[in-house]
């Protein structure tokens, strides 16, 4: 059969690991797909020492690739979003198949990249653009296409759980951890992306699209950062029985659809409590299979290159196909996904909480504010009050049931308002991804 | 687009969760599909009271099914080996695709199926064959697409890991848990099939051809039950450092293809030695991705459905498509195949061991039995020797470092022959899982 040319634009660590394994593995590659498949050419500003180009077309200006007539599949790895979307778009308008790990570029634009594709009748394939090497949005997508997906929730930012595992495992705060991480080339210079859940955030929009058939909608995914969780609040939630983790969450009810990335309790004994450092790890429920959950490299060189490369094979099966035949991009035929369904407010959303504070050691004050919660309607599940003799400090901790995210911050505001209260109080939400 | 007709044969537990959850989430499933999929008959030699059938002509005779003009795909929940045979080749002679979760169908006769569907170019798909809700033979054969896949170990028997859960959680006996779990209907009647590892060799055998593109030979997979796991040895290795599961093998190398299911030390921080009670796990490491891990229900009506339905989506993408545009069903076209790569017999596999004996407390003993391991080249990693001050004898355990099977079990045999040895020697492959 014919060979599939890729061109490929970008030769960083995800470009350099593609075409390595392209090129080591394409006979293994060529037995599944029983037809070549061969890097036509490359674009990229620089060489890459760690990957040999001998033999391939390399061009200086990625839009030759995007132009170039030979080329079946522009394979997308420069990242950020103007010039990315814009090589993207000239690429399907040569009707080009589009093969990305671009997760910001998805989340942001989909939308219409995904539209400008269906009326070109090309494929755009973006499996590594969500949780590295695991074929996480394949298995919603296809392996889980017979459910109604109820919620899932993801440790999709190896930094971000790296962070965490250190800080749990040594009692080391966020920010001594972090800058050893950027020391040794864990974590960007600027780390807002990872620590703040923006990165996250990029990727459960795509989640939560292919779950549920919903436009993606980033502007509106609510996002937390970890840098302001604390040694002592790991401490105290694990003598609970829980592990704090930074989770991406989508779920949908009869209200609306979660978006939401924020540190999250989760108890101990679930699998995804025990995936540890860079790896990243999704459950997803769905209301037939009940909990399933996808592990694995979420980042790296050949990694990425494992998914991007399956993307392309399964261009290289659908290429010659009818559009309607193949998967559509988030999962729903483009007229079925839901244009409806409204992304709740983090007001609007219910979780429970562990909410530590600072309270004067003086007989009334956590019924005060145990008043507080139950006039908000809060119910609470369990109070750890702990001595401590050399201070006048006593540090409360409510672990509370079920209730909304907007009663809690007017009860917040209460209780911070309590004379006898002293300084924030720190809330992290509870969730038992149970079933 | 016009809707895809499903025959269902066999209204068991997967029969009738298959039913359920295709009419419950029709809408659904068409939302993604583009085209509803209707069950437009079912063959089943009696109703199910879980399954509401109004509407839907059922026959008694499910070669009804096979033999129905207005049907696009055969679905086979019937189990066993010879009708299922006969009816899916009937199927397939007649034109339709088939669905199987028939994992001993298609280990024992998947190889003449295949062939019978290319030469009739039908699509024959066995998702819930393997790990019931688990889309892993997606993700190997479509997700990892791009790697070599070097080693897989599963979870792949709800029955086997149930029953090691219950052993180690309560320090129970086998026989013990194995007759609460008949109680209770976790087990069969004749446990034999899940207890001695046949089903999970079955399910091995089609992991292995999915991994590295081989013709299935479950007849040359070996299997080791768990039937003479003790709570001594559970509670052994649980001090070392290890969990001891129930697991199905395969691994790659330049001899040959292993293919074992037997019990296995495994170290108690491999996110897989957490998988507990009847859920299924596969890790799978390929040469890009490095270690991947699926997980979810290995067994019962709606996850194994989810399974069957993801396949029928694949089939009503695939149906109007070229035989060569899809994907093949071990993953790698059909004259791809490797047929030459051998199954090493377990004599030619080398693992490490963990070795337990019980010897008379006298000099020398350790001292003979480690010249014994040392003149076969086995090495040894650690000598666990513990006072039983109140008998004779003392447990010895080692634990080696890799070596050749035939070479442990003549060393074993020369071990049980000494005079100073009491009984038989316990010995358990030992398995690192780490890369």
């Amino acid at each position: 059969m014919k060979p599939v040319k890729v061109g490929v634009c970008g030769l960083g660590t995800v470009g350099s690991g593609t075409v390595n394994v392209l090129i080591r593995n394409a006979e293994e590659i060529a037995r599944r797909t029983g037809r070549p498949i061969i890097v036509e050419q490359i674009g990229a500003r620089r060489d890459n020492p760690d990957c040999d180009t001998t033999g391939i077309d390399v061009t200086r200006d990625i839009f030759d690739v995007a132009n170039n007539p030979e080329i079946d599949v522009v394979v997308e790895l420069i990242g950020g979003y103007d010039v990315a979307r814009e090589l993207v778009m000239t690429a399907i308008e040569n009707g080009k198949h589009v093969v990305t790990a671009n997760k910001a570029l998805i989340a942001v634009h989909g939308n219409d990249i995904f539209e400008a594709a269906k009326a070109k009748g090309v494929i755009v394939a973006f499996e590594s653009a969500v949780a590295g090497g695991i074929p996480v949005i394949k298995g919603i997508r296809e392996g889980l296409a017979a459910n109604k997906i109820n919620w899932l929730a993801g440790i999709i930012n190896g930094t971000g759980n790296y962070i965490m595992t250190q800080m749990r495992d040594y009692g080391r705060d966020f920010a001594d951890v972090l800058a050893e991480a950027q020391a040794l080339g864990y974590a960007e210079a600027d780390p807002t992306f990872d620590v703040e859940g923006i990165d996250a955030a990029h990727k459960l929009t795509i989640l939560g699209s292919v779950a549920f058939g919903i436009p993606l909608q980033f502007d509106k995914a609510y996002t937390e950062g970890i840098s302001r969780i604390t040694p002592l609040d790991i401490e105290q939630a694990d003598e609970l029985g829980y592990v704090i983790k930074h989770l991406g969450i989508a779920r949908r009810s009869k209200e609306g659809v979660e978006l939401r990335v924020h540190p999250t309790l989760i108890p101990k004994d679930r699998l995804i409590a025990n995936v540890h450092g860079v790896l990243n790890a999704v459950m997803v429920q769905g209301d037939a299979v009940g909990p399933t959950m996808y592990y694995g490299p979420g980042a790296g060189a050949e990694p990425t290159a494992s998914s991007v490369i399956a993307d392309i094979v399964d261009v290289a099966r659908g290429m010659n196909t009818d559009y309607s035949d193949r998967v559509p991009p988030l999962g729903f035929t483009q007229d079925n996904l839901d244009q409806n369904a409204p992304i709740l407010s983090m007001d609007d959303v219910s979780t429970a909480y562990y909410v530590r504070l600072q309270a004067v050691d003086r007989p009334g004050v956590l019924a005060r504010v145990a008043t507080i919660l139950s006039d908000k309607g809060i119910s609470i599940e369990a109070i750890i009050q702990k001595e401590d003799k050399e201070s006048e400090m006593v540090p409360i901790i409510f672990m509370t049931h079920q209730c909304q995210e907007l009663q809690m911050n007017e009860a917040i505001r209460e209780i911070e308002s309590l004379v006898d209260i002293c300084g924030e109080v720190v809330r992290i939400r509870v969730e038992d991804l149970d079933s």
